[in-house]
This record gives structure tokens, sequence and C-alpha cells, in this order.
């Protein structure tokens, strides 16, 4: 059963060459938030002193996305070079787990993530081919100081980010809707959500009924996620903005051989593609690290108040259109 | 004839799981000044009014990357999405054009770029097979806007390095020999470098003689570049490190339809690649530009003062070696 919330129809965004003189004004305003939104996010990484990785576009190793509810990939994109099969990057959680293990104990990425989503997705107005992830990996962090992290960085860009916008706001008719959010964020359980609004449900309406960010706990999904075992609880938390719903996705991770192993088998996912992160959880050098990836465009769509998030993209990359640029 | 730098074998960068403990602190130092020198270029870009896109990955157009004598490329990736062939991102210079000339009159990417490069580069020190741009154009800007707009934003951030990452540089030995450049560069045309070290050494001529940084210009490439019919000369601008090398290729560009379509035959690229550049052009909505593409590892490169440009990267991309990650 589809969500109400994927059924809706909403327009597409046009590519840039074809937009109109106002349309172009209605881009330009909300590059702007996306240039404010990049600096003060980099800026508060950096001060509380994660380095700045590069991304990687193609790697033998990727993110599995499965099992994940939310996934719908249409295509993942493997090729051959020099000799061997690389694929284009679905997420660096695999990276981040391994770099944050050993030169970079906190560190971000402005990651671009490849996922070809299913075409019936273009009209949800959240999903697209490509986006950017801000995503960031702490070692030894804990998913209290994780949480803390994002709502301080959240809370000041849109406080800052409401005095120094004004007019870009004004034009975007967000002045007055755009509220900044006070810390702390509500936390909910995945399992009283199932229980309000169904196991097919819950992401929209938690995200139609709050009008605040809020946070949500305890997801099964990939194996890097921590588990607990005993209680079967998951120890992994998502922000969801009002309306416009996911916009990061984090946990604590995996680093015991025995678990990532036993995972990885019960996911039924290719033991090889994971080589080395077993080899190194085997070792004992996989450290306990806890992160997350905040979607660019996602949390710009909200701020500058999108009908679909591919607005936020110059050239837009909407499931199932592919333009020249 | 391969210039004599070509030749030299270079040892190739070890992936991070495989470094020692002293290792990794050289790996951390070189990772915190990346991190201070993306955030001191992404600072001045925006302080000077670009507006800060994100990247793209997969493209029915990108750069044909020919002609350019510096090009040894040995394959290029193309895939089918959505049923229509995408090509990844070998520069945005493409798209640079169409957004400079519409939404973003002045902006910058963190570009991620590939380009499958020979393998027989893996010893040079100078290629991987993917690299980050720090790309950017600018509406009505000559060549001389931009010279000076770079030459500001690499002087401030040597200098202001040059004090607050004193530990990093003595780390890496880089405390006495990195001296900051003094704005304005020398400026060299490629016709007297060729005539001094001949057509095929002049890159690694001029880089081995000077101790500061210097620009070339008036060299013959791709289409997009500009080029005076009447005098034979392009109006565009390489930086060249010393030791290093090359780090920064501009121009001002082509925006006129008549020329650009006669050149786009004359070098023997496909058209119908280039349509959209091409009718915006023939409709007058192509506005004259100029901008540049920093590397951004061979610019941290040089600051290190490493043997390989891979060592800035945290998963080296060394033509020819596909690690897991």
């Amino acid at each position: 059963m589809k969500s109400k919330q994927e059924t809706i129809q909403i327009e597409i965004p046009k590519p840039l060459d074809q937009l109109s003189p106002s349309e172009i004004e209605r881009k330009a305003c909300i590059g702007k938030i996306m240039t404010y939104t990049l600096k003060s996010l980099t800026s508060t990484f950096v001060d509380q002193g994660f380095q700045w990785l590069l991304p990687v576009a193609l790697s033998q190793c990727t993110d599995p996305l499965w099992p994940d509810p939310g996934a719908s990939i249409d295509k993942r994109i493997e090729v051959d070079i020099y000799g061997k099969p690389v694929r284009t990057t679905a997420s660096m959680i695999i990276h981040k787990l391994v770099a944050a293990s050993t030169a970079y104990p906190k560190l971000f990425i402005l990651s671009p993530n490849i996922r070809i989503e299913k075409a019936e997705r273009a009209g949800t107005g959240k999903h697209i081919y490509e986006f950017t992830q801000l995503d960031f990996e702490a070692r030894d962090a804990t998913s209290k100081d994780i949480i803390t992290l994002v709502e301080d960085a959240i809370c000041t860009l849109i406080k800052d980010l409401k005095l120094d916008m004004k007019g870009e706001l004004t034009t975007l008719c967000r002045c007055d809707t755009l509220k900044a959010p006070k810390a702390p964020f509500k936390i909910y359980d995945r399992v009283e959500l199932e229980a309000k609004y169904g196991a097919d449900g819950w992401e929209a309406g938690i995200a139609k009924e709050t009008t605040q960010p809020v946070w949500v706990t305890n997801i099964p999904r990939e194996f890097y996620d921590y588990e607990d075992f005993k209680t079967g609880k998951w120890d992994n938390y998502d922000l969801f903005l009002p309306q416009y719903g996911e916009v990061l996705s984090g946990a604590k991770r995996e680093w015991e051989y025995a678990k990532i192993s036993k995972k990885i088998e019960r996911d039924q996912i290719k033991k090889e593609n994971y080589a080395l992160v077993l080899k190194m959880a085997k070792e004992g050098r996989l450290k306990p690290t806890a992160g997350g990836g905040i979607g660019m465009e996602r949390l710009v769509g909200w701020i500058a108040g999108v009908k679909h998030v591919a607005e936020t993209q110059p050239f837009p990359r909407v499931p199932g259109t592919v333009n020249e640029l």
C-alpha cells in the first residue's frame, strides 16, 4: 500500500533554459538560500572539529540500501574500470566507517548520491535520482551527541537565516510560515507511530501532524545501524520536517564482527562486497561511531517552501526525466 | 614524446586500512589542510557574491575534453537511465555556461570529476581518476577579473594557513619550503614557453623553473574557450604551481553561435551532444562569461608537499588501481 503522500502528483520542475524571467528570479532566491545553508552547516561542522572530506563517485563497495522500507530503486549502476566492477555512490556509509576508524575521527562530506528511483516517484515532490548529503560521522559519539549536534546546527541556521535572508524569504512567501525551531526536538519511537498511523503510513502521518522538526528512533534497516539483539531495538534516528518529511537519516553503528557478519547473512547481502569492513571488524580495527546524513535539497526545500524538492536543484533530477544537463 | 616528469615513477599511496600509525598521522595532517583550504576558498567565493551550487554526477552532456593536448582518457563512462544515455561528469563546463547565463550570474561548485586516465599515468604523481574541482564562472567577467580573484584567494589562503596550521606544516616539513606567494603572478604566453622548452616540454619546464605560481595564457584547446579568430590567440589562462604544475584551468568563454558552431565542427565533435548550448547561443541567450576550475587535490598536494596527489585523497584514486573503497 502506498502512503497517501506518494500518490499526490506535483508539477515537475523545468530545466534552467525553460524558465521564465520570474521563474529565474525564484530559482535565484532558492539558490541563495542553498548557498547560505551550505556555508552555515559546513562552518558549524568545521568549528566543531570535523574534517571536511571530498566525496567519491565510483567504488567497488557502496551502501546496499537494503533492507530499507523506503527504498525504491529502479536500477543499480555498475560499470567496469581498469577491469574491475565499480558502482556509483548510493551513500558513503562504508567509507565513513573506515575513515572514522582510522585517520578522520570526526568527518563530514558533501556527498553526491545516485539512487535511480522508480519513475513513478516523479510526482511525490520528495524524490530525486541525484541528491547531495551532508554526510558525517564521529568516533565514540552516542546518538545523544549527534542529536544535540544536529539540533544546534539547524536551530542556528534557521535563526540566522531568518535575519539575513529576509528578502529571499519574502519573495518565497516563507517569512511568516518558516518558524525557527527550538531544541530539544521531540523524539518518537517508530513503534508508537506505527500504532497510530499504520506500518505504511507513519512517515506521512508524522510529517503531516508535526509543526516542529521531530526525531523518530528505532527503525529496522541496513546492517550497519546498531541493533540491540536482546531488546530488538535499533539505536538510530531520523529527522522529520513538518510537511516535508525525512531530511536526515542516522544511527549509532555496529562495529563488532559477529554482529555485522550475522546481520549481513540475515539480510542476504553479498559478503564479498563488504570484505574490508568485515576484515577490519574481525581484527578489532573498526571503531564505534555514530553519524548521519542531511539531505541538502530536502532541507533547503523545506526552508524555501518548494512544492518539489527538485526546485532546489539547478539541474533537476526528477525520476524518469533526463534533461540534456 | 613524454615529458620528463611523466616518466618518473612515484610510489602509489596506500588505502586507509593499510596505513601504519605514523602514516595515519600524516594522512590526518593532510586532511586538516584540506579542510582549512576548503573552508577558506568557499568562504572567499561566497563573500565575493558567488552562489554555491551542488554538483551533478550523470548528464547527457559533459565536457568533451577534446582537443586537449593534456588528455589521456582510457575510457569514457556511459550508462542508460530511464532509457536515455548519460555520462559521468568529466567537468561541469557546459552546466556552468547555462547556469551563469540564467539564474546564477556568479557561481561555484565543488564538482567531482571522473576522468579514467590511462593506467600508465599511475606514477606521474599528478593524475587521479576522480578529483574535485572548485569550478566557478562569472557573467561579464574578463580574464583579468578572474586572474585577480584567484590570486587574492590563493594569497589569502596561504598567508592565513601558514599562521593557523603551523603544527601541521611542521609535521609535513613544509613550514620553511612553502612560501606565501605575492600577487600579481607572472604571466607567460604558451608560445614563448614552447620556444624555450618545446611543444611537449613546456608544462614540465615552467613547473620546474618557477619558484612562484605563474599563469600561462593562449593555450589551444576545447571549443568553449575564447579564441580570437583574427589573431589566432586564445583568451584562456592556466595556473602553474612550482614543481607541482597545473592546478587551475580557465578561460573567457565563447558565447556567439557562429563561433561555437564552427569550432565544434572543426573539432569533429558530435553537435547533438551540445544541442542546448547551441540553441541558447543561437537565440542570444548564452552570455559572455569567464571562469575556471581549481583542482583541490593538486592545490592541497602542493601545500602539503606530497609526492603523489592521491595522498590528499582519503580514498586514493590512482589510475589503474581500484581499491574496495
